[in-house]
């Protein structure tokens, strides 16, 4: 047996990522729910912010770690039982998240919701239609976070997900295109001009 | 049908990332076997260097694109059948591509192999544990882009594979510890001070 669950909150200088963890883009994370136990790589993150994407309320262990690392917290509540057609996800609900996420005053940023799988998802997917990739990529990156759980409602609603209105919201406020390196597609807030994101 | 393969190699724009394309850290990506049509995306990149783990020569067409935009390319061909008890990884070679993927003098670079699942996957394993993260998480990792195609071997290879001894021989030549953001565990050459990757 050489496959252990880690589940002490020390590790002596072990870091415990949440499950589901990764880097979507510099300054941007996703992972699923963070245990008491992932307190400790979090903290190497100098998280800024927090997407949340679930209704319930933030436990109180991570409200205290949020406070004491003056992480601002952005909750979303969206309902989990997004795979019947009775309950379908939000669009303008994922549309308000992505404006959080897509400025650069709040990375680095961390998205998560229980798993990290369906509601993070589906709203790094809406971001991924943002950057332009295609669409097959696109939900390449959802099932290999998803696995055996995806769902073919959540693809959906990211193809039918209207990047255009967005953007052109966007527009007309903010905006400055910079990439990965130098081509970066992210939108940063005109009034900060070139300002780049804390790293 | 709304899943539809994309092959086209011009696609109005949109970017195409390679097969199992995603961000390991900031300045280093993963992926499977890049095509011509993910050339678009991969500029948006801007790739110092590129460290590809099989023994098989570098496609004219890949080798042009890798000229053309000035990326040094580091091969270390390692056999892909590596889940057989007959050929193991040879952690030698694992411990050279780790020094030049820690190196952030060739940083943004892109580790790729055939599928960016086994070979890949080793080495970002490698890697994950050289910034201590708790094996578990490790292997979390490999198996959402090995997918059902894991190994047991790849996973025994990780586990046992030695990074004390690769942080003791990095110690004394190079080091510096930065981190996601002011924590990051990545080592810098001595002589360069604490300059920052290019981004």
């Amino acid at each position: 047996m050489f496959m252990v669950k880690v589940d002490v909150e020390e590790n002596d200088g072990v870091l415990v990522p949440p499950a589901n963890f990764s880097t979507v883009e510099d300054g941007i994370f996703r992972s699923g729910f963070p245990e008491p136990s992932n307190f400790g790589f979090l903290e190497t993150l100098n998280l800024r912010s927090i997407i949340y994407l679930c209704p319930e309320a933030y436990p109180q262990e991570n409200m205290d770690f949020v406070d004491a690392h003056n992480i601002k917290l952005f909750q979303f509540g969206i309902e989990g039982k997004t795979d019947s057609s009775s309950t379908s996800i939000p669009s303008y609900t994922v549309t308000q998240a992505l404006k959080v996420l897509i400025d650069v005053r709040n990375h680095p940023v961390l998205i998560h919701c229980k798993r990290g799988k369906h509601r993070t998802g589906c709203l790094v997917g809406c971001f991924r239609k943002l950057q332009t990739w295609c669409l097959s990529s696109v939900f390449e990156e959802y099932k290999r976070f998803a696995g055996v759980k995806w769902r073919a409602n959540d693809l959906r609603f990211i193809e039918s997900f209207e990047v255009m209105s967005l953007r052109q919201c966007l527009y007309s406020i903010i905006y400055q295109y910079q990439g990965y390196g130098s081509n970066k597609r992210r939108l940063l807030y005109g009034e900060e001009g070139i300002q780049k994101p804390k790293n």
